[in-house]
């Protein structure tokens, strides 16, 4: 099969690193074990490999088209939608209760980054489902959950969030789609429009149910008068029978239509629409928990939505880094360096230093994103499913880190896949290798689920100082944890350690000092330049997370000392620390400047 | 029109950074001055503006196709490459006799600038034609000269560079084109096959000419047995009359087809070719200058394409930069980050600190690699008409930033184009705006005409020793005395030339440390980060050049202090300074490291 990721990486990081058999010690996983999981896993690679893989160029060459209000999309999707439906991947971590497997997060993320490296566009219409699935199962009546559930979790219905309007992309607080009461309880009519809706439309599925925000007349002004709604494609005929509405049968249309499709960049596989909410003044939806809470329920959603964009980049990463890895080996050029004798055979590029750097770089930053990602999971089923101080340390670690763990990926995989490009150079730039469309299909990850000067704002500006601070006590314990443990293993990992000592004492002189300017109340210059301290504390973060992977590879090696997994895993992370950690020299004397150009700067002055 | 370059940032660096109108003192440019260069340029943009912005989007989703073995382009490049032969566009640098307008080089890529930033595709095809030229009017036969160059200068005869095969991209060395003698002196037979070729077959034109690399049988081995020859893809039947000739009548087959045009990402208005020379055996190409000396002739173009490269890529960025610019003046966004008030209008989203952030890094990059790419054009100049001392240093400045001035704009344009792509937000990743065709576009630029890896070799490699390193000599000098002047203009200029002096006194540090390993014989570690130094030494170049950029606008401010251009200099200057040239702690801190990891590094561990 063709390599878009590495089973071995993957299973190192679930079983080496997290442990994630250990989830089993919980009821709720009681059935799970690592048999389990490799098989999920396993049947994760079959379909990526045999049902995505195959159509990743064709996707991208045929785009979703609107044809008379509908999006079509390529037509491999059908079949696709249905299996992931029929074989359980959309409700898998959900009770068995509702049909689901109780599978823990860190696993079906796992089949996740399977999925989306083979097939970035094709993997996220099931996992929207989910997301949308998940909040209705969290938030709404009983009900609600009957009637929708079920159909989205067989794959027949599509799940969407349907939040960004034209005059409100990164300000929520500006949505204007109104939801006015009717004589039915939960009932409201919804009139408006949402633009850049994921899967908003398109012909692989049966119905789209929209996890709509809206404003319900006479509430509060901004973020505080947000109420969450289910708003179908289609609605059930108000008698339609119990029978005919569990089979998806009855359905009549809810005034929901599509003004158009975007073309786009890369992604193109899956289908964006610009959608009309009650344009005929016939659109229902149904409030889902109380009025005025939807942007509160929508970040549960958005959370999780947030690590898995992250985990999309990073997805992409890996199938670039396989591809360039791949070329990499099989392509002669060029001679080492002190050789003269231009009648010896060329080398392979992957002989050469700057080759091995390009690669080590993306390898770097992929295989440091997935563990972070990971960790992530495991941090979401141990909050779900622990108690007491397990529980809050576990939640406030994920919400610390989701900025983190969404924005790193997302901004650095813009930089691997373009190395990925170079090193195939000409070739790179064609359309006869993948490695071009993966640089196309990288550029949204920045974007979408909130920029990434959204995410440097939120980390700086919000989760920081949540709970005084605390989230960043539990991180510098772990992180400290891992020094320790670094320190008693060996040179290498002692080195490296001592190094993230150093970086760990820059974050807090760098965050001492800007914390003392929100004090000072000088609140521009506090948050002038939260994007580069999100960098910044990102990098720390996952040169954390290569000195746990250099810890478990350097004792390993004891028993193992030829095998070159975890050779390179040790590399790589001295890699990571004398390439990228040594840049937060240059990222801290910036953030300690008391230097406020962008501030000052006049709009009039460009 | 549509802004995509400054009027008033070309004519600030031309007249008050560069005084270009003194060129007029050399006997050679004697009948140009500031009135003739600013006619030049109006009409430059006037083309631009009339006939090459408006098919930017067009020319990119309608790619060159490959029908019935001739490649065709948009037919809206017919009339444009016409009007570029008919205006003199293709020669204008050269001598009167020769029907040039001897314009020194500055200032015709100043208008190349020009054209590059309304539409790069279209652009390309005149001056690949200019170099081509060049070529044959400097070591080619009167005869050769009287041939070609005349249907070049026109715009009816296309001009190319033939370099890249399958098995040999950056490694020239490794061509097998072979050319074999015939009886007829200076004629061979050529026969192999040549891949990326711009411009290398298109229905816009006549006749294509390619300055073709070679191997003629039985020369040595590796570089110096390469061989320089015009190969047409018509040529002259053998008693063609010479009036015909002249008219480009009486044209056979010179037995070179088009096995294939690439697709790319980007770039796709102009048509990159895969040719086929002598097939039949019936492929004649005419020796330029002596045998064997093909790639010492070549270079000649290939210098000059490549400050032209650095010179496309700014002015891609420059292009994105604006459209990024205006939609930050017109989109409304969030509030002030102290607003906490819902009802209050949302801001424009060039008042947010993050977004100038994003502006002032496109301005820095894009102005500072313009000014430093003018720079190179006026080396050419004075290299071309001074004498003694004067020239000397034109020459070695020139040839030592070469790989920074192609390089430095290649590579930071890739972030710039992203930014922009940033600014925009999701309506930036759609094909609705300019701005993601930017960003594909700049992708090719660390690729053709020498990878950035090539580049980071060459200067480190051959351009800082030298002639005993008396380029850096030059350099250093002139950065100094740029520092001397800051020193006594002003308190702002002072404070930026301390911080480029401690840059220069890194930079010497770090290039004795790794002269100091090539000296040891470590030549593997002394180059492996070759792409480094050169990204390190090339923002100190780019630092030097925004402090010139400085110096005169704090100048100019005391005679008009409310000037918002030159405010925006100084704005800028500081924000290069403080999020750029910054960047150098961190690399140097990576080039002294004693940690070679990627030369160490084992394919095996990957």
């Amino acid at each position: 099969m063709a390599q878009f990721y590495s089973k071995r990486d993957l299973h190192f990081n679930l079983y080496e690193l997290l442990h994630v058999e250990q989830l089993s010690q919980y009821a709720y996983f009681q059935d799970h074990n690592r048999e389990s999981f490799d098989m999920i896993l396993d049947a994760a690679e079959q379909i990526a490999d045999k049902m995505l893989h195959p159509l990743l160029t064709e996707m991208d060459r045929h785009e979703p088209q609107l044809v008379d209000g509908k999006i079509r999309v390529h037509e491999g999707m059908r079949p696709i939608v249905k299996r992931f439906g029929e074989d359980g991947w959309v409700n898998a971590p959900f009770g068995y209760e509702e049909g689901g497997q109780q599978l823990p997060a860190v696993v079906h993320n796992a089949a996740a980054f399977i999925f989306q490296s083979s097939n970035y566009s094709a993997s996220v219409y099931p996992f929207l489902t989910t997301g949308a699935a998940n909040l209705i199962r969290s938030f709404g009546t009983q009900d609600l959950i009957d009637t929708y559930t079920p159909l989205m979790y067989n794959g027949r219905w599509q799940g969407t969030m349907a939040l960004t309007e034209p005059d409100a992309g990164s300000s929520l607080s500006d949505i204007t789609t109104a939801a006015e009461p009717t004589d039915q309880e939960g009932v409201y009519k919804i009139k408006g429009q949402k633009i850049y809706i994921s899967c908003g439309d398109h012909d692989a599925c049966e119905n789209v149910v929209h996890l709509l925000l809206a404003k319900i007349k006479g509430g509060p002004a901004g973020t505080k008068g947000i109420s969450l709604f289910v708003v179908p494609q289609k609605r059930f005929e108000q008698n339609a029978e119990k029978g005919k509405k569990e089979q998806g049968e009855g359905l009549m249309s809810n005034d929901v239509s599509t003004a158009g499709v975007y073309h786009k960049m890369g992604y193109k596989g899956a289908p964006i629409a610009h959608l009309m909410f009650g344009s005929n003044d016939d659109c229902l939806g149904y409030l889902v928990g109380e009025p005025h809470k939807g942007l509160s329920y929508m970040f549960q959603m958005m959370n999780e939505a947030r690590v898995g964009v992250g985990m999309n980049a990073a997805a992409i990463g890996t199938a670039a880094y396989y591809a360039s890895l791949r070329y990499a080996k099989e392509r002669p050029q060029g001679r080492p360096i002190a050789e003269k004798d231009p009648s010896k055979p060329q080398s392979l590029i992957i002989r050469h230093a700057d080759v091995k750097r390009m690669l080590l770089f993306q390898k770097a930053v992929v295989e440091g994103s997935l563990s972070l990602l990971l960790q992530c999971g495991l941090w979401a089923d141990i909050a779900h499913v622990a108690e007491g101080e397990a529980k809050e340390r576990a939640e406030m670690l994920l919400d610390l880190l989701t900025p983190i763990a969404k924005s790193y990926p997302s901004e650095m995989c813009l930089q691997t896949t373009s190395a990925a490009v170079q090193i195939l150079g000409g070739a790179g730039y064609t359309t006869d290798f993948p490695v071009e469309q993966y640089y196309r299909e990288a550029r949204i990850h920045p974007i979408h689920e909130g920029t990434t000067g959204i995410h440097g704002l939120d980390l700086l500006g919000r989760k920081i100082t949540l709970k005084g601070g605390k989230g960043v006590q539990y991180l510098t314990e772990e992180i400290l944890q891992t020094i320790r443990e670094a320190k008693n293993i060996g040179e290498e990992t002692a080195t490296l350690a001592a190094q993230l000592e150093e970086a760990l004492q820059r974050v807090q002189k760098v965050t001492g000092h800007l914390l003392g300017l929100a004090a000072k109340g000088e609140i521009e210059n506090y948050l002038s330049d939260a994007t580069l301290y999100l960098e910044f504390l990102g990098v720390v973060v996952i040169a954390w997370q290569w000195l746990k992977q250099a810890n478990i590879a350097s004792t390993s090696l004891s028993n193992h000392p030829e095998d070159s997994f975890y050779k390179g895993k040790i590399a790589t992370a001295t890699y990571f620390f004398e390439y990228e950690l040594v840049k937060i020299t240059s990222l801290s004397r910036r953030l300690l400047s008391q230097n406020h150009v962008t501030v000052e700067m006049s709009p009039d002055w460009f």
